[in-house]
């Protein structure tokens, strides 16, 4: 005996959800039979729109409705500084810090030969055309993750862009803000101690 | 500075999902971006598909596509025995089974004072109509969860029907099959004390 189709289709639907198995799927589908019609409508239709009305920025790659982007577009901008990203939730966590005025690029995603991740797949040529046609950029911040892949992305994006003058920084490494060295691991702790500041 | 309107859209009806809170929603939000538009057209379909095609069954509140549903309408069926379960995933569990050829009664959640649900709200009454209607009905088997909720509606029932001269049996309690006595709970024990069999 098998679910009804619409379950059986609803729960294959589901697991295509990262980190959603079989189990929790058969759960989400039941749950959703048991909920208010105008949410399973509502929810039906953010997942179309969420595909028909969003697309990439033709300057930066964050995604967006309009093109280009509100940041790209925003006048008080400033130009002379790109920080580059691996995902769209990064441009966020900057842009809820408040402390950055620059512009953005998004790669979407970091160089990962293991996952056939090379530098065709990523958005890393738009930036060097970008560089190449605003003559304006005196800095590249690489703001990717602290892991092996952002690491060597960020030496990539570097030795690209490094030879037309361009100054390229990364963030600082170090320990995070209310975290005990007993346990922070050994890489981070030689950061932290390589970078150390005076008070 | 916010999520485009269609992100910020579809994270809020992930969030209306149990167990999913506003971090995991944005995850999704970004990966459906992501997904082929294929797979993002077929699970707004699921979505509408399973509201409106499902209903429950007239007969035993089963979710099902046409009513009454395959099982009920089945004439091969044992339509002495009635087995009520909590939800309509757990008749998928005993159809796995294989062993069980009677009919089902599906209550849609168990009694539960402190969320609100009292008999009214589970689907107790079409029961209690259908017994008075099937004059053929011999055995009730009360298959619910082994939750103090669970128990507490399988005595709720009983002692409605049995007035009637149907015998109302609950499941064996017990050690599950391939578990550790030193791992199970005092109570689970004591029950398969009591239920102890000749061997």
């Amino acid at each position: 005996m098998q679910y009804p189709a619409p379950i059986a289709h609803l729960i294959d639907s589901y697991m295509k959800l990262p980190g959603i198995g079989e189990k929790t799927a058969t759960r989400l589908a039941f749950y959703t039979l048991d909920m208010p019609d105008m949410d399973v409508h509502d929810f039906s239709t953010a997942l179309t729109e969420v595909k028909q009305k969003l697309h990439r920025c033709t300057i930066c790659g964050n995604v967006t409705e309009q093109d280009p982007c509100s940041i790209c577009s925003d006048p008080t901008r400033e130009k002379s500084t790109i920080m580059v990203v691996e995902q769209p939730k990064d441009v966020m966590a900057f842009e809820e810090m408040g402390e950055y005025n620059g512009l953005y690029h998004v790669l979407h995603g970091v160089l990962s030969p293991m996952d056939g991740l090379g530098p065709e797949e990523i958005n890393i040529k738009s930036l060097i055309v970008r560089l190449q046609k605003q003559d304006n950029v005196k800095e590249v911040i690489l703001a990717l993750n602290s892991t092996p892949e952002g690491e060597s992305t960020a030496m990539y994006i570097s030795k690209l862009i490094k030879p037309a003058g361009i100054k390229v920084t990364r963030l600082a490494a170090g320990l995070a803000v209310g975290s005990d060295i007993e346990y922070a691991n050994s890489i981070t702790l030689k950061r932290a101690v390589q970078g150390r500041t005076s008070i």
